[in-house]
């Protein structure tokens, strides 16, 4: 059991402020999570020291983990490789043939370096889609995040697998094999309508229903696609995915900035969720923006990612949320959407991939730049950064305190060194 | 002297990158600042041990000081008390009664905590506009930091004086007797063309031109007023500023979004400096974009500011340096724009108030969202944070070592809690 003692605030999954009071941890049964809230828990619940591990709360706000929705993690690795080209260029050049020469081993490399990132920002849980799935579940599990991590098909191939039937097997036996994890979901990922034909979609829909997981795809991140589709089949991308029978719970739609209102619309309708990534449709100049107040309206699931740390450049959601308040801010020349509790709503929805959160970070509240405490709420939004995480508690587990990794020196810098030695092969 | 040893890498003030070296900071005559950089510069110039702090440069990047073109700094009082609001609710219901309520004392600690975060961002000098001027400029010295602090007139008055002959008279004894500082600066600040007439103008002008020092001014922030004024007088901002012969190489122009590209032009012809903040255009939605692109055709100088933090929520130039990027890419649909170098010029840009940037920051590269170094200016640009920065050498004197300051934690914990109490009076 972990006592997070007199917090000085702690705002809660309903974002509901509470001011000085405890915080208790405990696992139950199944291991799940039991979060007690209230003033001297440890008189009050009459609770045995030896049992406790006591963490002061003291010039720190908790909040629930955060949860970043959409992300290719093992692209720590081409972090600043290319930036400010377009984004053909940006592919052509620089994207594809330096990921076509990473193997299993970068791979793995390249997602324990972004679970560290996600982990010291206070990112307990993601949704990812990269190749050399097992990898990158294999690093999760080591560092100790929750994630949705989706095997990702393409028809022309992986670097993991060249062809597309192959992928399709690789992608059944990693779902087969890792459905049964708790606090990791695995899911198939057809990339996007451009580069899955119509008969992927459906073979990963049934791989989808067969084992009751997820999808996760691209949906109208730049207006070339859309365009190109619409002239080959007078469809819209939502549109298409609708008539071809997967725009449903199960399916987590990335982007979203070249939608119409009707799409929108369907979205909602089919309660497919929706992944917006802010700072990186900037970053690629990708025009649109996605309609937020009209999702909202619509009652749409929406969260926030970072997208891969190749567009981005960082893994932060807490700064994602404030991205995604000024894009829409800015977007419709009204300062009043987009506000507090909208975006931190967007930035801790873990239950988008069901995972209930019961996760816990501090924030250390002991910097300059975060006084004084008029609205906790918005120094929290519009004024921290992730490193002001201070201490991370994922499923009753301590992975972060006083801003330092429960992991050793050694295992740290060696990642470190390998990601290092990694990048010499890049051009 | 101080020595930063073997530094990982240093961006020096052309943009130039060094590796592995070691930079030599001399104060020497009439206190400049002398920066040698090379290899065992130890050996080579065969310094005196006892006559040297030596600090380590292992795992950092060294890059000059980071300079804010535009803010208000004991703004940081009202840090969070107004956020998703719009412009005339937030000043008519929120911020104007507030300030009404501010005193020389509070402006002096809103003053102090607003350097500490610059300092703790390696922000080393500032371009500042608040009344109670000399507080301003009082809490600058104390922390150490360089600045121009302007003294600000409306015609309706601000809280420091009601009548606008008193605040001309107070402004010209301000410059008068704080002309003579060598890392201060001292200006004039006529608030903006629909709150100072063209008298006004005209008389700052004059005291600008009295003593040889800058003025400080809001351009085109918002439609509204730029209609009003077109409406008015036939003339657009920028145009009406020509006119009236302010329009020159002393004028600080700060936001300029609604600007034409004839307006453009004429900043740039004029030799005004033109002030950029992205983050607070974007958050009050005043829904022009400064056009960057056509100011840097016409070669005008331009940095980057954050505004104040009521309306930002930070004063962390290396984030705004990424949001302007950010938005300049998303507003022009064009990801080649506002690349790296031009960002960067922007953020270090303080011979704009002509103080000669010789300070130096050292960035902590050792965390994982600062990895790998495919390129290092990419991760201090797009992935670093303000409290990122390690160390803060300003005029020759380390100010921040370890991320600590080198003030008492008794000065620093008195600061914070009068900061908390002045937000006491607050509605």
């Amino acid at each position: 059991m972990i006592l997070i003692k007199n917090v000085s605030y702690y705002i809660d999954n309903n974002l509901n402020v509470h001011e000085n009071c405890d915080i208790l941890i405990e696992k139950v049964e199944n291991s799940e999570i039991k979060l007690t809230t209230g003033k001297n828990l440890l008189e009050k619940l009459n609770l045995n020291q030896n049992d406790l591990k006591i963490i002061s709360g003291e010039k720190k706000c908790a909040i629930p983990g955060l949860y970043n929705a959409h992300t290719h993690v093992p692209m720590t690795l081409l972090r600043g490789i290319a930036d400010d080209m377009i984004l053909q260029d940006w592919l052509n050049q620089k994207i594809w043939p330096n990921e076509a020469k990473l193997n299993k081993n970068d791979v793995y490399y390249g997602s324990l370096l972004g679970c560290l990132e996600m982990l010291r920002f206070g990112v307990t849980s993601f949704n990812e889609m990269y190749f050399f799935s097992e990898e990158i579940l294999k690093a999760t599990k080591e560092i100790g995040l929750n994630a949705q991590v989706s095997y990702p098909i393409i028809d022309f191939g992986t670097p993991e697998e060249q062809s597309i039937d192959k992928l399709l097997t690789s992608a059944e036996s990693f779902v087969k094999n890792n459905v049964g994890e708790k606090n990791i979901k695995v899911g198939i990922a057809p990339h996007a309508p451009y580069t899955c034909s119509e008969e992927t979609y459906q073979k990963c829909s049934e791989i989808s229903n067969d084992y009751n997981v997820n999808m996760h795809t691209h949906v109208s991140e730049t207006r070339y696609e859309v365009v190109e589709l619409e002239n080959k089949i007078g469809m819209r991308p939502v549109e298409y995915l609708e008539k071809i029978g997967v725009l449903n719970e199960k399916l987590h739609a990335a982007h979203c900035v070249w939608i119409t209102k009707d799409e929108a619309k369907k979205l909602a309708k089919n309660n497919a969720k929706v992944l917006h990534c802010p700072t990186s449709n900037m970053k690629l100049a990708s025009g649109g923006v996605m309609p937020l107040f009209e999702l909202l309206e619509y009652g749409a699931d929406i969260s926030v990612g970072t997208d891969g740390p190749a567009s981005n450049n960082n893994l932060d959601i807490l700064k994602e949320m404030k991205m995604t308040s000024l894009l829409h801010k800015a977007h419709r020349w009204d300062p009043t959407v987009a506000g507090i509790d909208t975006v931190l709503k967007m930035g801790i929805n873990s239950e988008s991939i069901e995972i209930k959160n019961n996760d816990i970070i501090l924030i250390d509240l002991d910097s300059a730049h975060l006084r004084p405490f008029n609205n906790i709420k918005s120094n929290i939004v519009y004024s921290a950064f992730g490193n002001d995480v201070d201490t991370v508690i994922v499923g009753g587990n301590i992975l972060l305190e006083n801003k330092k990794y429960k992991f050793s020196e050694t295992f740290i810098s060696n990642i470190y060194k390998n990601i290092q030695k990694i990048t010499e092969k890049f051009e």
